[in-house]
């Protein structure tokens, strides 16, 4: 089995410890970004993955694709060329100060990126899946052309594609993410998505939920994954339910509809470590599920339960198992040492 | 508007992480004091503030202004000489383990600081406001005689005067503290001040409060309040409200009264990151919502949520915006990542 | 008083704050090991504590010795010799991920220990107490043969002797652990346990408990109690018990019985900086409690909140006083900072 | 005395110690760019000094304003506004392996700048001195553009200019820089070049010099300085004198000529900690000796030394003191410790 | 083009900085080990290297075998089982002061790796060359039998076989390296080594060198060549040249020789950052140049300058580029900033 | 044997790496002083050994203890008591910037000792050896009258005595350190200084000598010797010979003189990690070879050796074996790996 994403992967900067921009001298660096967060958390669940984009021909390029390679994705699809790598800094919250992240991402090589960078007949030759989110096409015309060269080919070889909507308001309107998801939508069988996004690009409020805060309704959100499913036509509608208690603490659930049904996932009380990278962490949970064939209660466990454990791992990858996906997903959350 | 302020700023010195003093070879270094935070925290919300101390005449004392500077508070009124800088060591706790805080503070430079040392005239000649704590003159005689000559020029100059109680037990007796503290009353129009300081300096107790951890009566504070406005003659008087679960987690509010009513702020659930510094992250916001001329119930909210978010940061100073303060404030503690 | 222990002491590298083994670079290192944990604990609390052990003549054991003797820690039994020195790694856990710990143990010196290398009688002269863990004779022959001439010895000289069942199973199976530690419990005059090991080794099973996570039943303890002080002749049982509610959480206190009754502790609810080396915390909290004759109510409280305060500190040993131990066992765990 | 400098500042990230950028996940941050380090220097040598530049409306580009006010440089005049806040990355080099740097420039702020974001007339009201160098106008049309505004408003003033060559090969052409740079030397009075620099932007090469390592003949660059003299009609020229040994060790001196005569200072064997910025201190200790009415034998002198501290000093800033340069120009380079 | 090398790989530790082990609390890991370190270099250098051994089924195996894959090391040929990964602690020396290395590798799973863990035929099936080191048969009965087995399938596949002498007292004695190194030279193409290596296997002195220190003679190592092919039949014989000033500094050459003539490189004058692997560093040059079909005198100062670069990288790996070692073999090694 | 010393131990704190004060925010913190210095080298060097001071009753001097205790010193003769523990802070010099010591040890604890604080009798029961040096006596009256005790004592039990000169101008004018340490010379039996402090207190300036980095003459200071030896009476006199290139790199080398000759020691050339405790590490050096009965030619040769390796280490104490001394006089600096 094997899955490819496409999409941008950024340099990550993040002040040591709580650090605000204002007092840090030392700075952690990893890399991500939303693509590549999936294709690594495939390649931990031993799913081959192939990662997608184009990256500078310069030494940080290099260490990133080292990383990436480190992990087990496949880097040979990746172009070089363009001028720089886009960069992000993370200041690290806690409490009822959140998390904040500066962007430096224009001009990145991605946003260069030429038809034949890629080969897609032969990316596509024996892949089965094929995922993507709604930040490539943001970044501008040429990704938005690449994102749909790969959706055509990967249709016509007849792979599966999922979709993580992802609105960035940083980088387009609502009104243009709308016009452009829509068009997207007829390649994608699985839309994946949260309680923020689909309001935001398609414009759908769950009823009686309260995103900066309350207690969200799994009913509601079977009621919006309907929705999608009727006027998008998509096969089925995963979304991430998610709590926000302060930057420490968040409650974590999960819902999978499809035209006839939903599953509701169990809900996690999390300590946060490193919030960055959940979602994607989900989308790789569920495409993992689905690829192995799990039945739809179990899969929405087992994405539910991936992005449960990267809540508690440094840096954007979901640096886990499929072994500890299980063991949390059969109710093991205790947190005993394992010897 | 600007807001002066006087009293000692001393190194910190703290072992990295949660180490204990007897594990620790590596010490994360900042400095503070609580009229300093005070001027720090103003210069973050646009307020100028000048910061009025004695340090001596090494680089270390150097590194000290020049991070004042870069802050924004002006450090033209601070005097050079004396013969070393305070020290204080933090020990971080967690959990039930308190933190704990060696002063290495006797024999400052502020404790040689001469009656010409400040030009008062010149400081308070376009200055709104005054701000003192009970350190300051606990640390000796020449301390509190220039504490005076500042109040009396501040008065002079139709200056509002702000005080903040905070009694340490190691500087001086409550015999002694009272008598001093009560002879600078007069001064004072705003008085700010813990459950704890309100008890030792003037002996006057909450009814139905436990210190140690108990719920904290906001009904009961608004007596004490009023008694200290009648007996002391003070115009408003500010508590902080904290119910100390554990030095992890705090409950989190306060209560501004007048001669004729009390607000109570809301109540926030902290999870500690430092802790110590938030009583003056409070005082500056609640400084900072007079001058701007917000209500009571305005002010008392602005000064608890600055406190609230200061307990997210590292450092004795409360390195966050107005904008910050005014999320919280309108409601937004869910910690949701700001992109 | 003096308490002599015998065990294992191993180096401890774990990858900084929550790093992944699959991202560190820099590990934290430091000593650690059952009973040379209780050793140190004993120590802090002014305790005279003998270690015993063997270790290879390199520089990490001189650095390990360096360490134990720092605390104060007796060092003049630990025999020198052998190949290398055990090693653990700890990956440390958050949130519903667990820590993990991978063993480099194998041949370790203490392995080859001959009966000459400890001068027993000298070692026990002026000894009080003698404490080990189960861990000690599942390392091999030769520790298992010391640790019948030390318990001969002990009894022979007229010291107490307490045993922690501590069950390892990548060390031995549940079956050879049962037949030796069946055959150490005429020695010993106070067990101390956890709701698992007792089950991994005498295969006794509280009623109603459940052990990942589930609230325990103080009373199906007393029960277990009961029957190991009948079945194997102990004169006191001691449990922690802990309720796991994720890494970063847990509950946490503990029971006391004789052949009478029982005394449950009062139950603390901890925020973990590091949970390792808590049951040895407690341990060494019961034996100082006994060796200064405080009640068993009082005993076991002053285990409990031993124990409560190694969560709250990084590293193997237990660095707090018996000042701490006290304020808290007293009804401070307010946290509320030291001055 | 008051000092102006023009150019842009960067986010300056390194690898921590010799890390290659392969192997970084720590980078330490700091701030730098010519112009910067150059009034920085000044602020430390008691000479005030301001720096105008444009900076993004970001916290990162906050934290430089505080760093460079911390320094006691009048960022007052520092317009805001622009996309993103000019990136470089430094990997340290050690031996026969150079340090590498890699730029991500471009785009920044100061590409942006508009003639109104600086009152030029303000700025030089009370100004003695200009300083910039042949990175700015290599940044854009804009930035050279508001280069010449300040040039016309500098000698309007009566301002003593200076210029830092400093030829960037990844900015502009050889012919680019030949052609401006030739069109701004009627406004310098003092033209600071190196080796290297002198060559790629004039074109005129010393005789019988190696850049690379050889042995620099201190004549033949009094042959350089003479053409420039009389070729563009400076009065002033001077020149670093740098023989690279290796990345660990190099010699160090410098030259400088007026139309008459030349000084040439002390030659100092430096063993380095970070070479970056020393041409930057130079300059900045050039100024400061002129300013200081010294004659050019204790000018070329002081410049010299103020650039063999450098070496030892980490980051851009040349973080020393009139003293130390003193010291050193008075002959104690002994490195004895300073109690 | 294809090299295959087979060994053991380690874990290495290292206190940070200068830190003896007595003072260490936190320790830097990388990993390493002679031939792992060759494909590595390789690979950097652009050719396709597979590195076989055998390693644990735990995650701190698994974190080495990302760092291969990220190098671009082909690790499909890792053998998986096994008890325990071998460790070395290295304690960086500086000046007078030797650095030390403790290992701790016994019983490490490549000792127990059986016959068929690797398929040798299809590891040859499009190799060049093999490279293995004198470490391998040293660790036991095991990898020498697969060793053996390897060379006779290289052979038979008509792959030129490379060996490093690397003699290490720890695991053998002299006479057995004698005589298990005699018995494998008939393989061996090109055999490597060093002064003292020679010395303590095949029992051959250099004619007045003095290993400790003293200037090597590149004519005395010449003779050793010579002997060396006549008396085993090699075909090419290279010698590291080092001059041990220091633990900070050292010069180095190399000598490469056939039954005719010698080819001495350049000397350098290196100052230290990490010598450790640069006798492997010299070896991958050596391959590189072979394989890319380079001179003898071009070869030889490949692999010098190879190895010159290796000590200013930190860690085990040479992580330098084909580009960076021909611009200081063409003679550039000033260290002068690259920009 | 066993060697008693009487003295300060100071907290030192350092900025890590070669940062300046100004850049700071991270300390290493070690503990130092002149006579602890020499007791711990001495207890290396397993020569029972023996620290008396008076330290507070606080946790950072606990931790002083333990350090101590943990290189194995006695601590037994530490008084408790007093207000504060002296601090020194060390800015580490590179090149031709010179470290940096700012001290900040005013009212210590050891200002306060009292006659009663040391059992003098006790002390020097089984003792072989006293040292001291000129800081002593100069933190003031307290530690006067105490030194004088001891040396009563001290030659009262027939014990040898030996003191290094260390002047400190900051703690007192030369006049007072010429008076007091010429009453203390009857006292000496084996003085030790450098070429500073020689001349600082008693006057005597060696010939052709240049302190500030010059090179020194041997012959010069065997006349210096032989001065001191028949105007002060004292035995023998050792000096440290120091040439002072840069902070980074020195020559060292030593003399010892007894009324009939004088041995001169090799000349080390010396890259420099550490040079703070140099001078101790040659007197506990120098201690060590006269205890174990070295000759006069083999003491000298030792203790520069020792003086030479503390270069290496970080922190005052000079953490090396006998054997690696004995190896470094044996000849071999040349730094090679020791596996």
């Amino acid at each position: 089995m094997k899955v490819v994403t496409f999409g941008e992967i950024m340099m990550r900067l993040q002040p040591e410890s709580y650090g605000r921009f204002l007092q840090a001298k030392k700075y952690d660096m990893c890399f991500g970004g939303g693509e590549a967060n999936v294709a690594v958390s495939l390649a931990q669940l031993n799913i081959d993955s192939a990662f997608c984009t184009k990256l500078p021909d310069n030494p940080l390029a290099d260490a990133c694709v080292k990383e990436l390679k480190g992990f087990g994705v496949d880097t040979s699809f990746i172009a070089r060329g363009g001028k720089r790598m886009g960069i992000y800094f993370v200041e690290k919250g806690a409490s009822q100060r959140p998390s904040k992240v500066v962007y430096d991402r224009a001009d990145s090589a991605i946003t260069e990126i030429e038809e034949d960078d890629i080969d897609a007949d032969k990316l596509f030759g024996n892949a089965d899946w094929f995922h993507f989110t709604g930040i490539t096409p943001a970044l501008g015309e040429k990704p938005r052309l690449m994102l749909k060269k790969l959706l055509d080919t990967a249709k016509k070889c007849g792979v599966t594609v999922s979709c993580d909507l992802n609105y960035r308001n940083k980088l387009w309107s609502r009104e243009e993410a709308k016009k452009t998801m829509t068009s997207f939508m007829p390649y994608v069988d699985v839309l994946i998505s949260n309680e923020e996004d689909v309001k935001d690009v398609f414009g759908i409020v769950a009823e009686k939920s309260d995103i900066t805060g309350g207690e969200l309704s799994a009913e509601a959100y079977a009621g919006v994954a309907k929705r999608l499913i009727i006027e998008y036509g998509v096969k089925k509608v995963a979304f991430t339910l998610r709590e926000s208690l302060s930057a420490s603490e968040n409650n974590w659930s999960g819902i999978l509809c499809d035209a006839k049904s939903c599953e509701v996932a169990k809900k996690y009380n999390l300590k946060i470590v490193d919030r960055i990278g959940s979602g994607d962490a989900f989308a790789a949970g569920l495409i993992y599920a689905m690829l192995t064939k799990q039945s739809d209660g179990d899969a929405i466990d087992t994405a539910v339960a991936a992005g449960a454990l990267k809540h508690s791992v440094e840096g954007d990858f979901n640096i886990v198992t499929a072994e500890e996906i299980n063991r949390l997903k059969g109710g093991d959350g205790s947190g005993r040492v394992q010897r």
